[in-house]
């Protein structure tokens, strides 16, 4: 069987995301499209070889799509993932699943009424170094875990103009977090269990549109481990996340998957 | 001339201060030497070839003494610098300073009064590595000043029995930040500015003494920069300092001296 999915938000990344399953996967095809901009469905649709409908009611009506690949704006999500749910739509969309945790409650709660399967994008939780970090985990390589450092930062919203529709505090809330810091927080989630507590600034400093570029953030874990997250949306990218424990250290480059360890 | 100092409080630091200036100095050099345990006095002073008095106002009672090298327990450092200072002797205190800011500004006013000459001991201030990254924030290297890191952790703690003067919350507040954190605090005001915000958490994860492990620090610099300090006192050893700017990181390591930038 084959899933047959519609890509929604047709913007830099569902690109990405519809390369990695054209002409690549035998589990799921994109078979039609849908964005706003009609020149974008058309040349999407074109690209990879699919049909294109001309409104998101539209694509959920096909009885021939089984799921939805959601990549709109990060405000939109949640709306977009209760409506796939409703009309009995498997969903995969981007992260951040919503942006607020009553909306994300109400979009989880959809699709566990509807049994579709949710499924949302934290693909460095498969990055090889995550795998051999929660495998370290798991064996005890640490001993008592103490605190996780991470860092995920890149320059690119100084470059953003007003038009572009993240460079906003809806759309990106508490700086970088939204876009880039994220990503690590389901990974420091994934290692050190549930947040049950946070502290965090958030300013802008450097970049010209309404939103902040200097975020850093302290955890508490329900494992009783802390952690911190620093993220800049205005300096050289890095991208890292480290670990303390009582007999071992671990420092990762998650996007390179470089890993290195101190063991006592 | 060269400084005729008495060296107070003889344990294990106060050997290594004493190295460094034995033989090695025409500027300074140590006379006498005080500490409650006899034992350790007649050692010192035969290892180092210094007279050894019997209290510590007997060495602020003798004129041939300029100048005293406090390295007692933190919480007797405000007492003995405002002694020393009222005996008209420089002084050169170990970090931390004082535990409050209100024996902090009483000990430095003493000094004041007196005239003396008040150092203290954030030696990684004087490391290549700093001064490196000193010049490159004078020059500009950075462009806006984002975010600073920086970690300082070891295991020592996790050895740490009741008796160990340090092993408790009065001499150690805050797990390690007295011990290994303060010096990376030093440096964080070096580069950045005063503090003016803080936001902390302490926890005791797995030493046995009466004292925290995990320590985690988000702080905001009158330059308007922002910074966190992670310190743990129960894993292996680490110490880094990065710094994040508009058009420049830069990562070092300052015990080592490993410095390396990303440029934009």
């Amino acid at each position: 069987m084959t899933i047959n999915a519609a890509s929604i938000g047709l913007g830099w990344w569902s690109g990405e995301l519809a390369k990695s399953i054209h002409n690549n996967s035998h589990l799921i095809q994109i078979t039609s499209c849908y964005s706003r901009n009609k020149n974008k469905r058309v040349k999407f649709a074109n690209q990879f070889g699919s049909r294109h409908h001309d409104s998101y009611e539209a694509v959920l009506a096909d009885s021939t799509i089984d799921a939805v690949i959601i990549s709109t704006p990060h405000s939109l999500h949640a709306e977009h993932v209760i409506q796939a749910a409703e009309a009995g739509k498997h969903v995969f969309v981007e992260k951040p699943f919503t942006l607020t945790v009553e909306s994300a409650r109400k979009a989880t709660a959809a699709c566990r009424s509807s049994g579709v399967v949710l499924a949302v994008g934290h693909n460095r939780r498969f990055s090889a170094s995550a795998t051999r970090l929660k495998e370290w985990l798991v064996e005890g390589v640490f001993d008592t875990l103490l605190h996780l450092e991470a860092n995920f930062s890149a320059p690119g919203a100084l470059t953003y103009t007003p038009d572009r529709w993240r460079a906003n505090r809806l759309e990106s809330p508490a700086g970088g977090i939204a876009a880039l810091g994220i990503h690590l927080i389901d990974l420091l989630c994934y290692f050190a269990g549930s947040i049950t507590r946070v502290s965090a600034q958030a300013k802008r400093r450097a970049v010209t549109v309404d939103m902040d570029d200097t975020t850093s953030v302290l955890f508490e874990f329900d494992s009783g481990a802390t952690g911190y997250l620093g993220c800049m949306f205005a300096c050289p990218y890095t991208s890292f996340l480290n670990i303390y424990g009582t007999n071992a250290n671990a420092f990762a480059k998650v996007d390179t998957d470089k890993l290195s360890a101190q063991i006592s």
